[in-house]
């Protein structure tokens, strides 16, 4: 299979799902549910469901198993976004090349909208239920990790600590707990969530876990990579490029997807989709 | 049972079990969790789980049942009014006469802190999968029961047509729609989801959520009565005794818990309490 189909093809799936899942524009109160498909559909290259689903065919189940979840961790990935843009935080005017959802629909509708899409995320991965393979301890287990993963613990305690770190901080230990926190562990989300719903084994979870974490800490090098290169928005001071240089950055990135390619050894040629995508992941930021 | 002594006694057994579960002050991002601690414990009545709790008595269980669950639904409660109070949205500078917690922490603290209390709703409630005599089936009922009462159609649906609501289109229809939206649903979700996990049959279920959103907007129009009495904060215009008066929003408000009473008939005596909680909510506002 074609990496590149593959990848066109699954999201075509994802947006079609999610544009099922969410609320009409037309349903009170209008103004949110206009503002929730302004920031869903905004050009996202939905890596992370991608992942769900690709994680799903690698265990020899079928992508619908799991579908439900894959657009959860979408719309809850798109809440973290839409709150990290706000004024008071990142202050992100622009998003993927389009004004972020509080330029356009103001701060007050953005939070309520960020809110409410963490929300809808939760309803979408509890609509698993309806998948008759799907066991109801499977999908409670799947929740735990997901507030797991969601809460000061990692997605918002990384993103918590990105806004109060000092640059004099910024050392490898710290920037890599920050990138695992903020990026990696939705990522493993992603993934180990896919995998508990299709009933994975511990080794094939141990190995997927580690897959993971190495794509997500790669995947935000090569972000701040592209950053710093395209100098698109203010400089951020905590970055690994910004504190470490280029050559550097690039050098672990490729270290990273090396030893997730190597995670997946057990599962032979069935990973082809997996590493093709932790290449494309590096790929960006060379 | 006194009534006063029962409220305090199950105040003092929820503030023990949210200081159990909430992160500890010096856990990193320390910020973070002494900002959910300040909000936590800035003086809330515990009228929610209280409800929580209550239900589970006068359906013949033990409050321990449901203890987890009543304090999901207060840190979901937490969240929301951190949300409501910023700047961008209610624009309070206190709560419960204290700075509302953007005042003391800055505003990015104040959103991400109330995402994490959101997450850590999630989480408390998942944690009655601890208890053996809970089904798994009724965790995922009640889940899917706390994501409706709390999106888009309900809870964060009724702060958006607060904030985007116009003066000219306050009248008693959209009043209530909004005051059942905003306060009676959380109510509603307090009281449904212990019924839930307590298995109660279908009847008890419809006595109770009767129940519940007749205290949720009697509660809310006494809520307004004293906020127009006191004049504690900038007069809000779209609120029931704002328009039609005080007179009518008593009497109504006073209709409101005389059902409430009247829906638990079929409990009896061990509606007891409950039926003091209505009177409670009344007594406010009066």
């Amino acid at each position: 299979m074609n990496f590149k189909e593959d990848f066109e093809e699954k999201k075509d799936i994802i947006d079609n799902a999610l544009n099922r899942l969410l609320p009409g524009e037309e349903v009170e109160p209008a103004i949110v549910h206009r503002a929730i498909r302004y920031s869903v559909f905004s050009g996202g290259k939905r890596l992370r469901p991608f992942l769900s689903l690709a994680t799903a065919e690698l265990l020899g189940n079928k992508i619908e198993k799991v579908l439900y979840f894959a657009c959860g961790i979408e719309l809850i990935h798109t809440f973290s976004l839409i709150h990290d843009d706000l004024p008071s935080l990142d202050n992100d005017d622009f998003r993927r090349g389009k004004p972020s959802l509080h330029k356009v629909f103001g701060e007050n509708i953005a939070i309520l909208a960020g809110d409410a899409l963490m929300v809808l995320g939760f309803q979408s991965i509890l609509k698993s239920e309806e998948i008759k393979e799907i066991k109801k301890s499977s999908i409670l287990k799947v929740l735990k990790e997901m507030v797991y993963f969601l809460g000061t613990e990692n997605l918002l305690g990384g993103q918590i600590e990105d806004i109060t770190m000092k640059s004099e901080e910024a050392n490898r230990e710290n920037l890599y707990k920050i990138y695992q926190k903020k990026t990696a562990s939705l990522i493993c989300a992603a993934i180990r969530g896919s995998a508990i719903l299709c009933q994975a084994r511990q080794k094939e979870l141990k190995a997927l876990t580690r897959f993971a974490n190495n794509i997500g800490l790669s995947f935000q090098i090569t972000d701040d990579i592209l950053d710093l290169m395209q100098d698109q928005r203010e400089m951020k001071q905590c970055t690994y490029p910004h504190t470490f240089g280029l050559k550097e950055s690039k050098e672990v990135a490729e270290k990273l997807i090396k030893e997730a390619k190597e995670s997946l050894e057990m599962f032979g040629e069935k990973a082809e989709i997996m590493n093709a995508l932790a290449d494309y992941i590096l790929s960006r930021g060379s």
